[in-house]
């Protein structure tokens, strides 16, 4: 089979487009970010990305009906004065690095063809300790972005991220540039230990000023909360157990792991 | 070499055919299904599937004979009334990600060629526990399909399978719909520390209530009271031993593991 | 680059030629017992097999010099009244299963195109124990070539080897089936705690007798000799130092394992 | 994608140009070495080498400017009387067996097409030990070359490197010959324990003779001896800590690894 197949759902014309990105990752906060985005928008699916790089999996919906893991191209029509945005979420990133190379190309070049010049990429960026006011922190593909994004309130650290980028969140930005795209990534702060909404939104506050798009945050701070709580309960739990085996920093993960 | 080499050995011309798989996996439950289908119709050779994606490995008769390891194909045609059938079996599924998708894209594409627009695929659901009554879990492509399968008693679950399926069960239901076809999977429940003909037999009473089809279970039953006697011993074995160092939930898997 | 590269060094016409391959393995076997007929017939070099396969891996002779690792096909001219022969020898196996496939599949359809229809592979068939008179284990692609070879000795086990063969032994009579070649595999039985010369020759009395070959296998004796007599000092040093942490059956595998 | 992406950033037609290869590896030696050269001689960049065969990951520089991994080639023009160079660095190697080979191959198979026929391939060679004062030990692909770099104070060892060369600077040579070309690879001796700027220098010295090249030492020299006072330093703070957990040889490797 093709290595990739992208298949798409509907055949649209797009004004300048903008890609935005978020699969999983880090905290998840790229992919919450997308997809709370998608469904503000909301955006509409444009085409289903398969590929032998992706898990031999299905999920099963709790009607019972099989569906064949993908990521997922949304797009949006920004109307008479703005930019329309594409939007790319899914369930996996490529589970090899060639795989990574592979999708990601395919998808730029898929993205090439709609007009794509520009790229947003959102991730999450893991401190191993907890974060209480998430900063963005930013990488760009040039000088301006850099300037620009300042603006938002963006950091942009000497040394952070110190090993570069690895993944999806980078190699959009990386094999963008050899499409003729310019871009940037931003990526939350967050612990690294769970699923994280509070780094998703302050990444996606960003990026709504970037394109001056205004969306309702309500839901994501809602899911926000419910992660709060939830880690309130573990912790109150283990403060009555005392001397568990189990470490704190290790029981969160377990339990909030998959929410989002 | 090719990634997958399909060699027909026969030509058929097949009426409306459904394809059934069940490759070696949890509890062997869809291979054991598979197998026994097959030899009870019985079912005749029509191509063996070769690939690199297999391991590098032959398999040595009693008699001394060297044999590929491979998937075979096998037809049964249904007479005037009905439609044929297709039964999918085989040593191995593909041994990497990108093996599943590839070997189970080149059969599809072969029998979609032979007029297949239905899959059934038959699979081993682990419960970490012995099972006495094994239920027979179902996941499908369309509601249709869920509603006529719990006429057939297969339990839809809101929760099970949770992380979906992974593996040839699935990918042939998922790369299926790229084909066009619909389908279902029968998953028959078993504790995953053994070969399960009773749940292979639960799956195919289901399969066989879908299809109209008649068989006799005789030699199935035989083949699980083997199984349970066996079993029996193993415990009867360690009660006696009293505090053996491997536990009982171990110990049956290394002595049933191959048995099927 | 071509995932198999096969360098020819002469143009060869050759009469109904049988391929022999013995590559590393277990008890590097079947490597010795090809090297050891390769030196002896003796054979001149035919071709040069590189792959992205095999390790990035060059080896540099005592003079300085480098050379990239291959395999090296070998001819053997018979004269007037008997059968070419093709000697396959080499550093590596493909060191994935789908290294494996290619390499081999590659080999046979330049094999095939020199005329090859018959294969003998060489083997070592660890038994985990000391083997003092090493048997000769069997198997072969028709029951023909079963009975001929039991003529000769070689042992056709109902249980043995249970789990077939892996590796270039057993894929190139699997594989060469494809190409409309017969033939066998003949396993020396060795410990699989080091290189096993005494092996190697058992196997190649059998292979001479099957071909109506005469070769002198003095310096094969004297490198079995010279193997024995290191064990025997490794044997008695453990005697004398007493309760080792080792083990005799790990110590000498680390010393004589890469004697050949 | 393709497997390996050549993007010239410049055409160029070069005088008989040899080809010299310093990637990442034991010591970071080559790459130092490389690197030091090409900005010594100054080198102009060439081409830029991308891959799926590495890491997927963007570098980010303190500016916050990505860059997506590479492999880079510049070059350097000798004037009337001398030979062109090539010089190959970059951030990695191939992170598979099969991507090695790939790039190597390609990279050549570039190199060839601006008319080179000499390689020389740079490299650490790992002593296990602290190393005073480095030898250079050498690996060639005709006896020519041995003797010529015997000349130079070159060591050919008839047992070292045993296990003979792992990774690109045996590859480049090994399939450089597949392209008609010559070469030699030149290790220096270093303990494997951090980076080696002193290794680095005794290979430039000996590769600046070969080639009849003059550049100034001075740099290289000053990183030497940072990484001896790091070294002090540390092993000053531990013989202080006395019976630390970590051993002296663990310690500078944390510290050291990623100077240079």
């Amino acid at each position: 089979m093709e290595d990739v197949v992208i298949r798409p759902l509907e055949k649209v014309t797009l004004k300048d487009p903008i890609l935005i990105e978020g699969l999983p990752g880090v905290g998840n906060v790229g992919k919450l970010a997308a997809d709370y985005l998608k469904d503000q928008l909301p955006a509409k699916p444009l085409a289903t990305v398969f590929s032998k790089f992706f898990p031999p999996q299905v999920y099963v919906s709790e009607e019972g009906i099989i569906r064949l893991v993908s990521n997922d191209l949304y797009y949006w029509k920004a109307g008479v004065s703005g930019r329309d945005l594409l939007v790319l979420g899914g369930d996996y990133q490529g589970i090899s690095p060639e795989g990574q190379y592979e999708i990601t190309e395919r998808v730029l070049d898929f993205c090439s063809g709609l007009g794509v010049r520009e790229v947003f990429t959102l991730a999450g960026f893991a401190q191993g300790r907890v974060v209480e006011e998430p900063r963005v922190l930013g990488a760009a593909t040039n000088p301006q972005r850099v300037a620009e994004l300042k603006k938002y309130g963006v950091t942009f650290s000497r040394n952070d991220p110190g090993g570069g980028l690895i993944g999806a969140s980078g190699l959009f930005l990386g094999l963008g540039r050899l499409f003729g795209m310019e871009g940037a990534c931003l990526m939350g702060e967050t612990s690294g230990y769970f699923v994280d909404p509070r780094s998703a939104e302050a990444v996606l506050h960003v990026l709504c000023q970037a394109l001056s798009l205004k969306i309702d945050f309500a839901a994501l701070k809602a899911k926000a909360q419910e992660i709060d709580r939830i880690a309130q309960k573990i912790h109150d739990a283990e403060q009555r157990s005392g001397e568990s085996s189990s470490t704190p920093a290790e029981r969160p993960r377990d339990d909030l792991g998959y929410i989002g």
